[in-house]
């Protein structure tokens, strides 16, 4: 993440696009490419893990849509000042408190709950 | 990324959630959490880089809602079985290529077109 | 819709609220209401019209969710100087020119292609 | 509303579309339209109410992504068995007595928080 962090700083800073990387304008291009990602997969019905079934040219455009989210997503946290990372790291951290393995093991409760605001763990 | 991924693997793994963790389960998740993000931006006006004027309980939480996106997009491409890092390093390589830096420099054409389909550079 | 743009302007005003309203402020309401609206099927795999197996809780959720993404819709519009109700009727006449029934007619080539750009189906 | 969803009922049967409009489906779908809303604004910067300096380009896609939000809005609450109009109706009803007017009136508590899920303003 550092890595891709620095090369977009690089590639912005080549072409003076800065000026435009404010938080919203990336929010909002970020939303945009998360509304690509979901058009690869509106017509699709149910969709197994691998994508059986889809050809390789939608596996590069669902590539390239992935990577989109991801590359405004790093930037955005940069124009954020907050390190993506440790965030990350921290949140996994906090999610395995959040749900004991011991506790939630075979309970399907937050997924059978339809908000995710709910506390999840249960006896 | 690959250490995200594998965290991510082991957590679902603990708890038996892989069988939840379908690809259009995670990419509406995605969407759930983008939109989280959105809403701590909603009703900020233009907000500048480094999020001045924002709180210590603001910054927390949109470090943790850009890492909700992040754990969901890490885990999405792992159930497409698609290559997230190679994807966004192959990705910026294209973006290169489309916006070379001697001819888009103090050029803001893509930005001030609506639409970013749009081919951007220019002589 | 005209109703409930004047209803949405009465209770703007009544609050004092206009000031808020602003295109992007609306836009980035309507992307977390949109997120709250998948949330409420992210863990549900395919799902058959009607919502057979949710609850009335769950039906009640997503009237609400689907109401929000509504009303800021609406308030959106407002804000932009742009008439949804005409907008909307010329976009169906767009539609129904560019996929004329007795061509698309049992062809499904609009939604076997991953991409809505795409010109659809053809005879 | 009543209109809009007829009309999308007799376009899609003319085109035997129907079998494609199951609710994920359709929720993709709006995801991936209110993206390319989104799209509209992302490099805009602060935008006025009415759109000043927007071109008539602009206006007339900004209308046309409006719309294609509203299309798949109906037709969603239609796929889901929820009759958009009524719940619009009675959320309205709701928020006006989550937010008592004469309590909220020139407080903007509920928009210098950072979270739409708090109580709102009070006096």
């Amino acid at each position: 993440l550092q890595g891709l962090r620095a090369a977009q700083q690089r590639f912005a800073a080549e072409r003076d696009w800065g000026q435009y990387h404010t938080p919203r304008n990336l929010l909002l291009a970020l939303v945009g490419e998360a509304g690509e990602l979901a058009e690869c997969f509106q017509w699709k019905g149910e969709v197994l893990p691998g994508l059986p079934g889809f050809s390789a040219e939608e596996r590069q455009l669902i590539g390239e849509e992935l990577s989109d989210v991801l590359l405004y997503l790093v930037r955005l946290s940069d124009a954020c000042g907050i390190d993506l990372a440790a965030a990350a790291a921290a949140k996994l951290r906090k999610n395995a408190a959040k749900y004991p393995a011991d506790r939630c093991r075979g309970s399907s409760a937050k997924y059978t709950r339809y908000s995710q605001q709910d506390t999840g763990a249960q006896g």
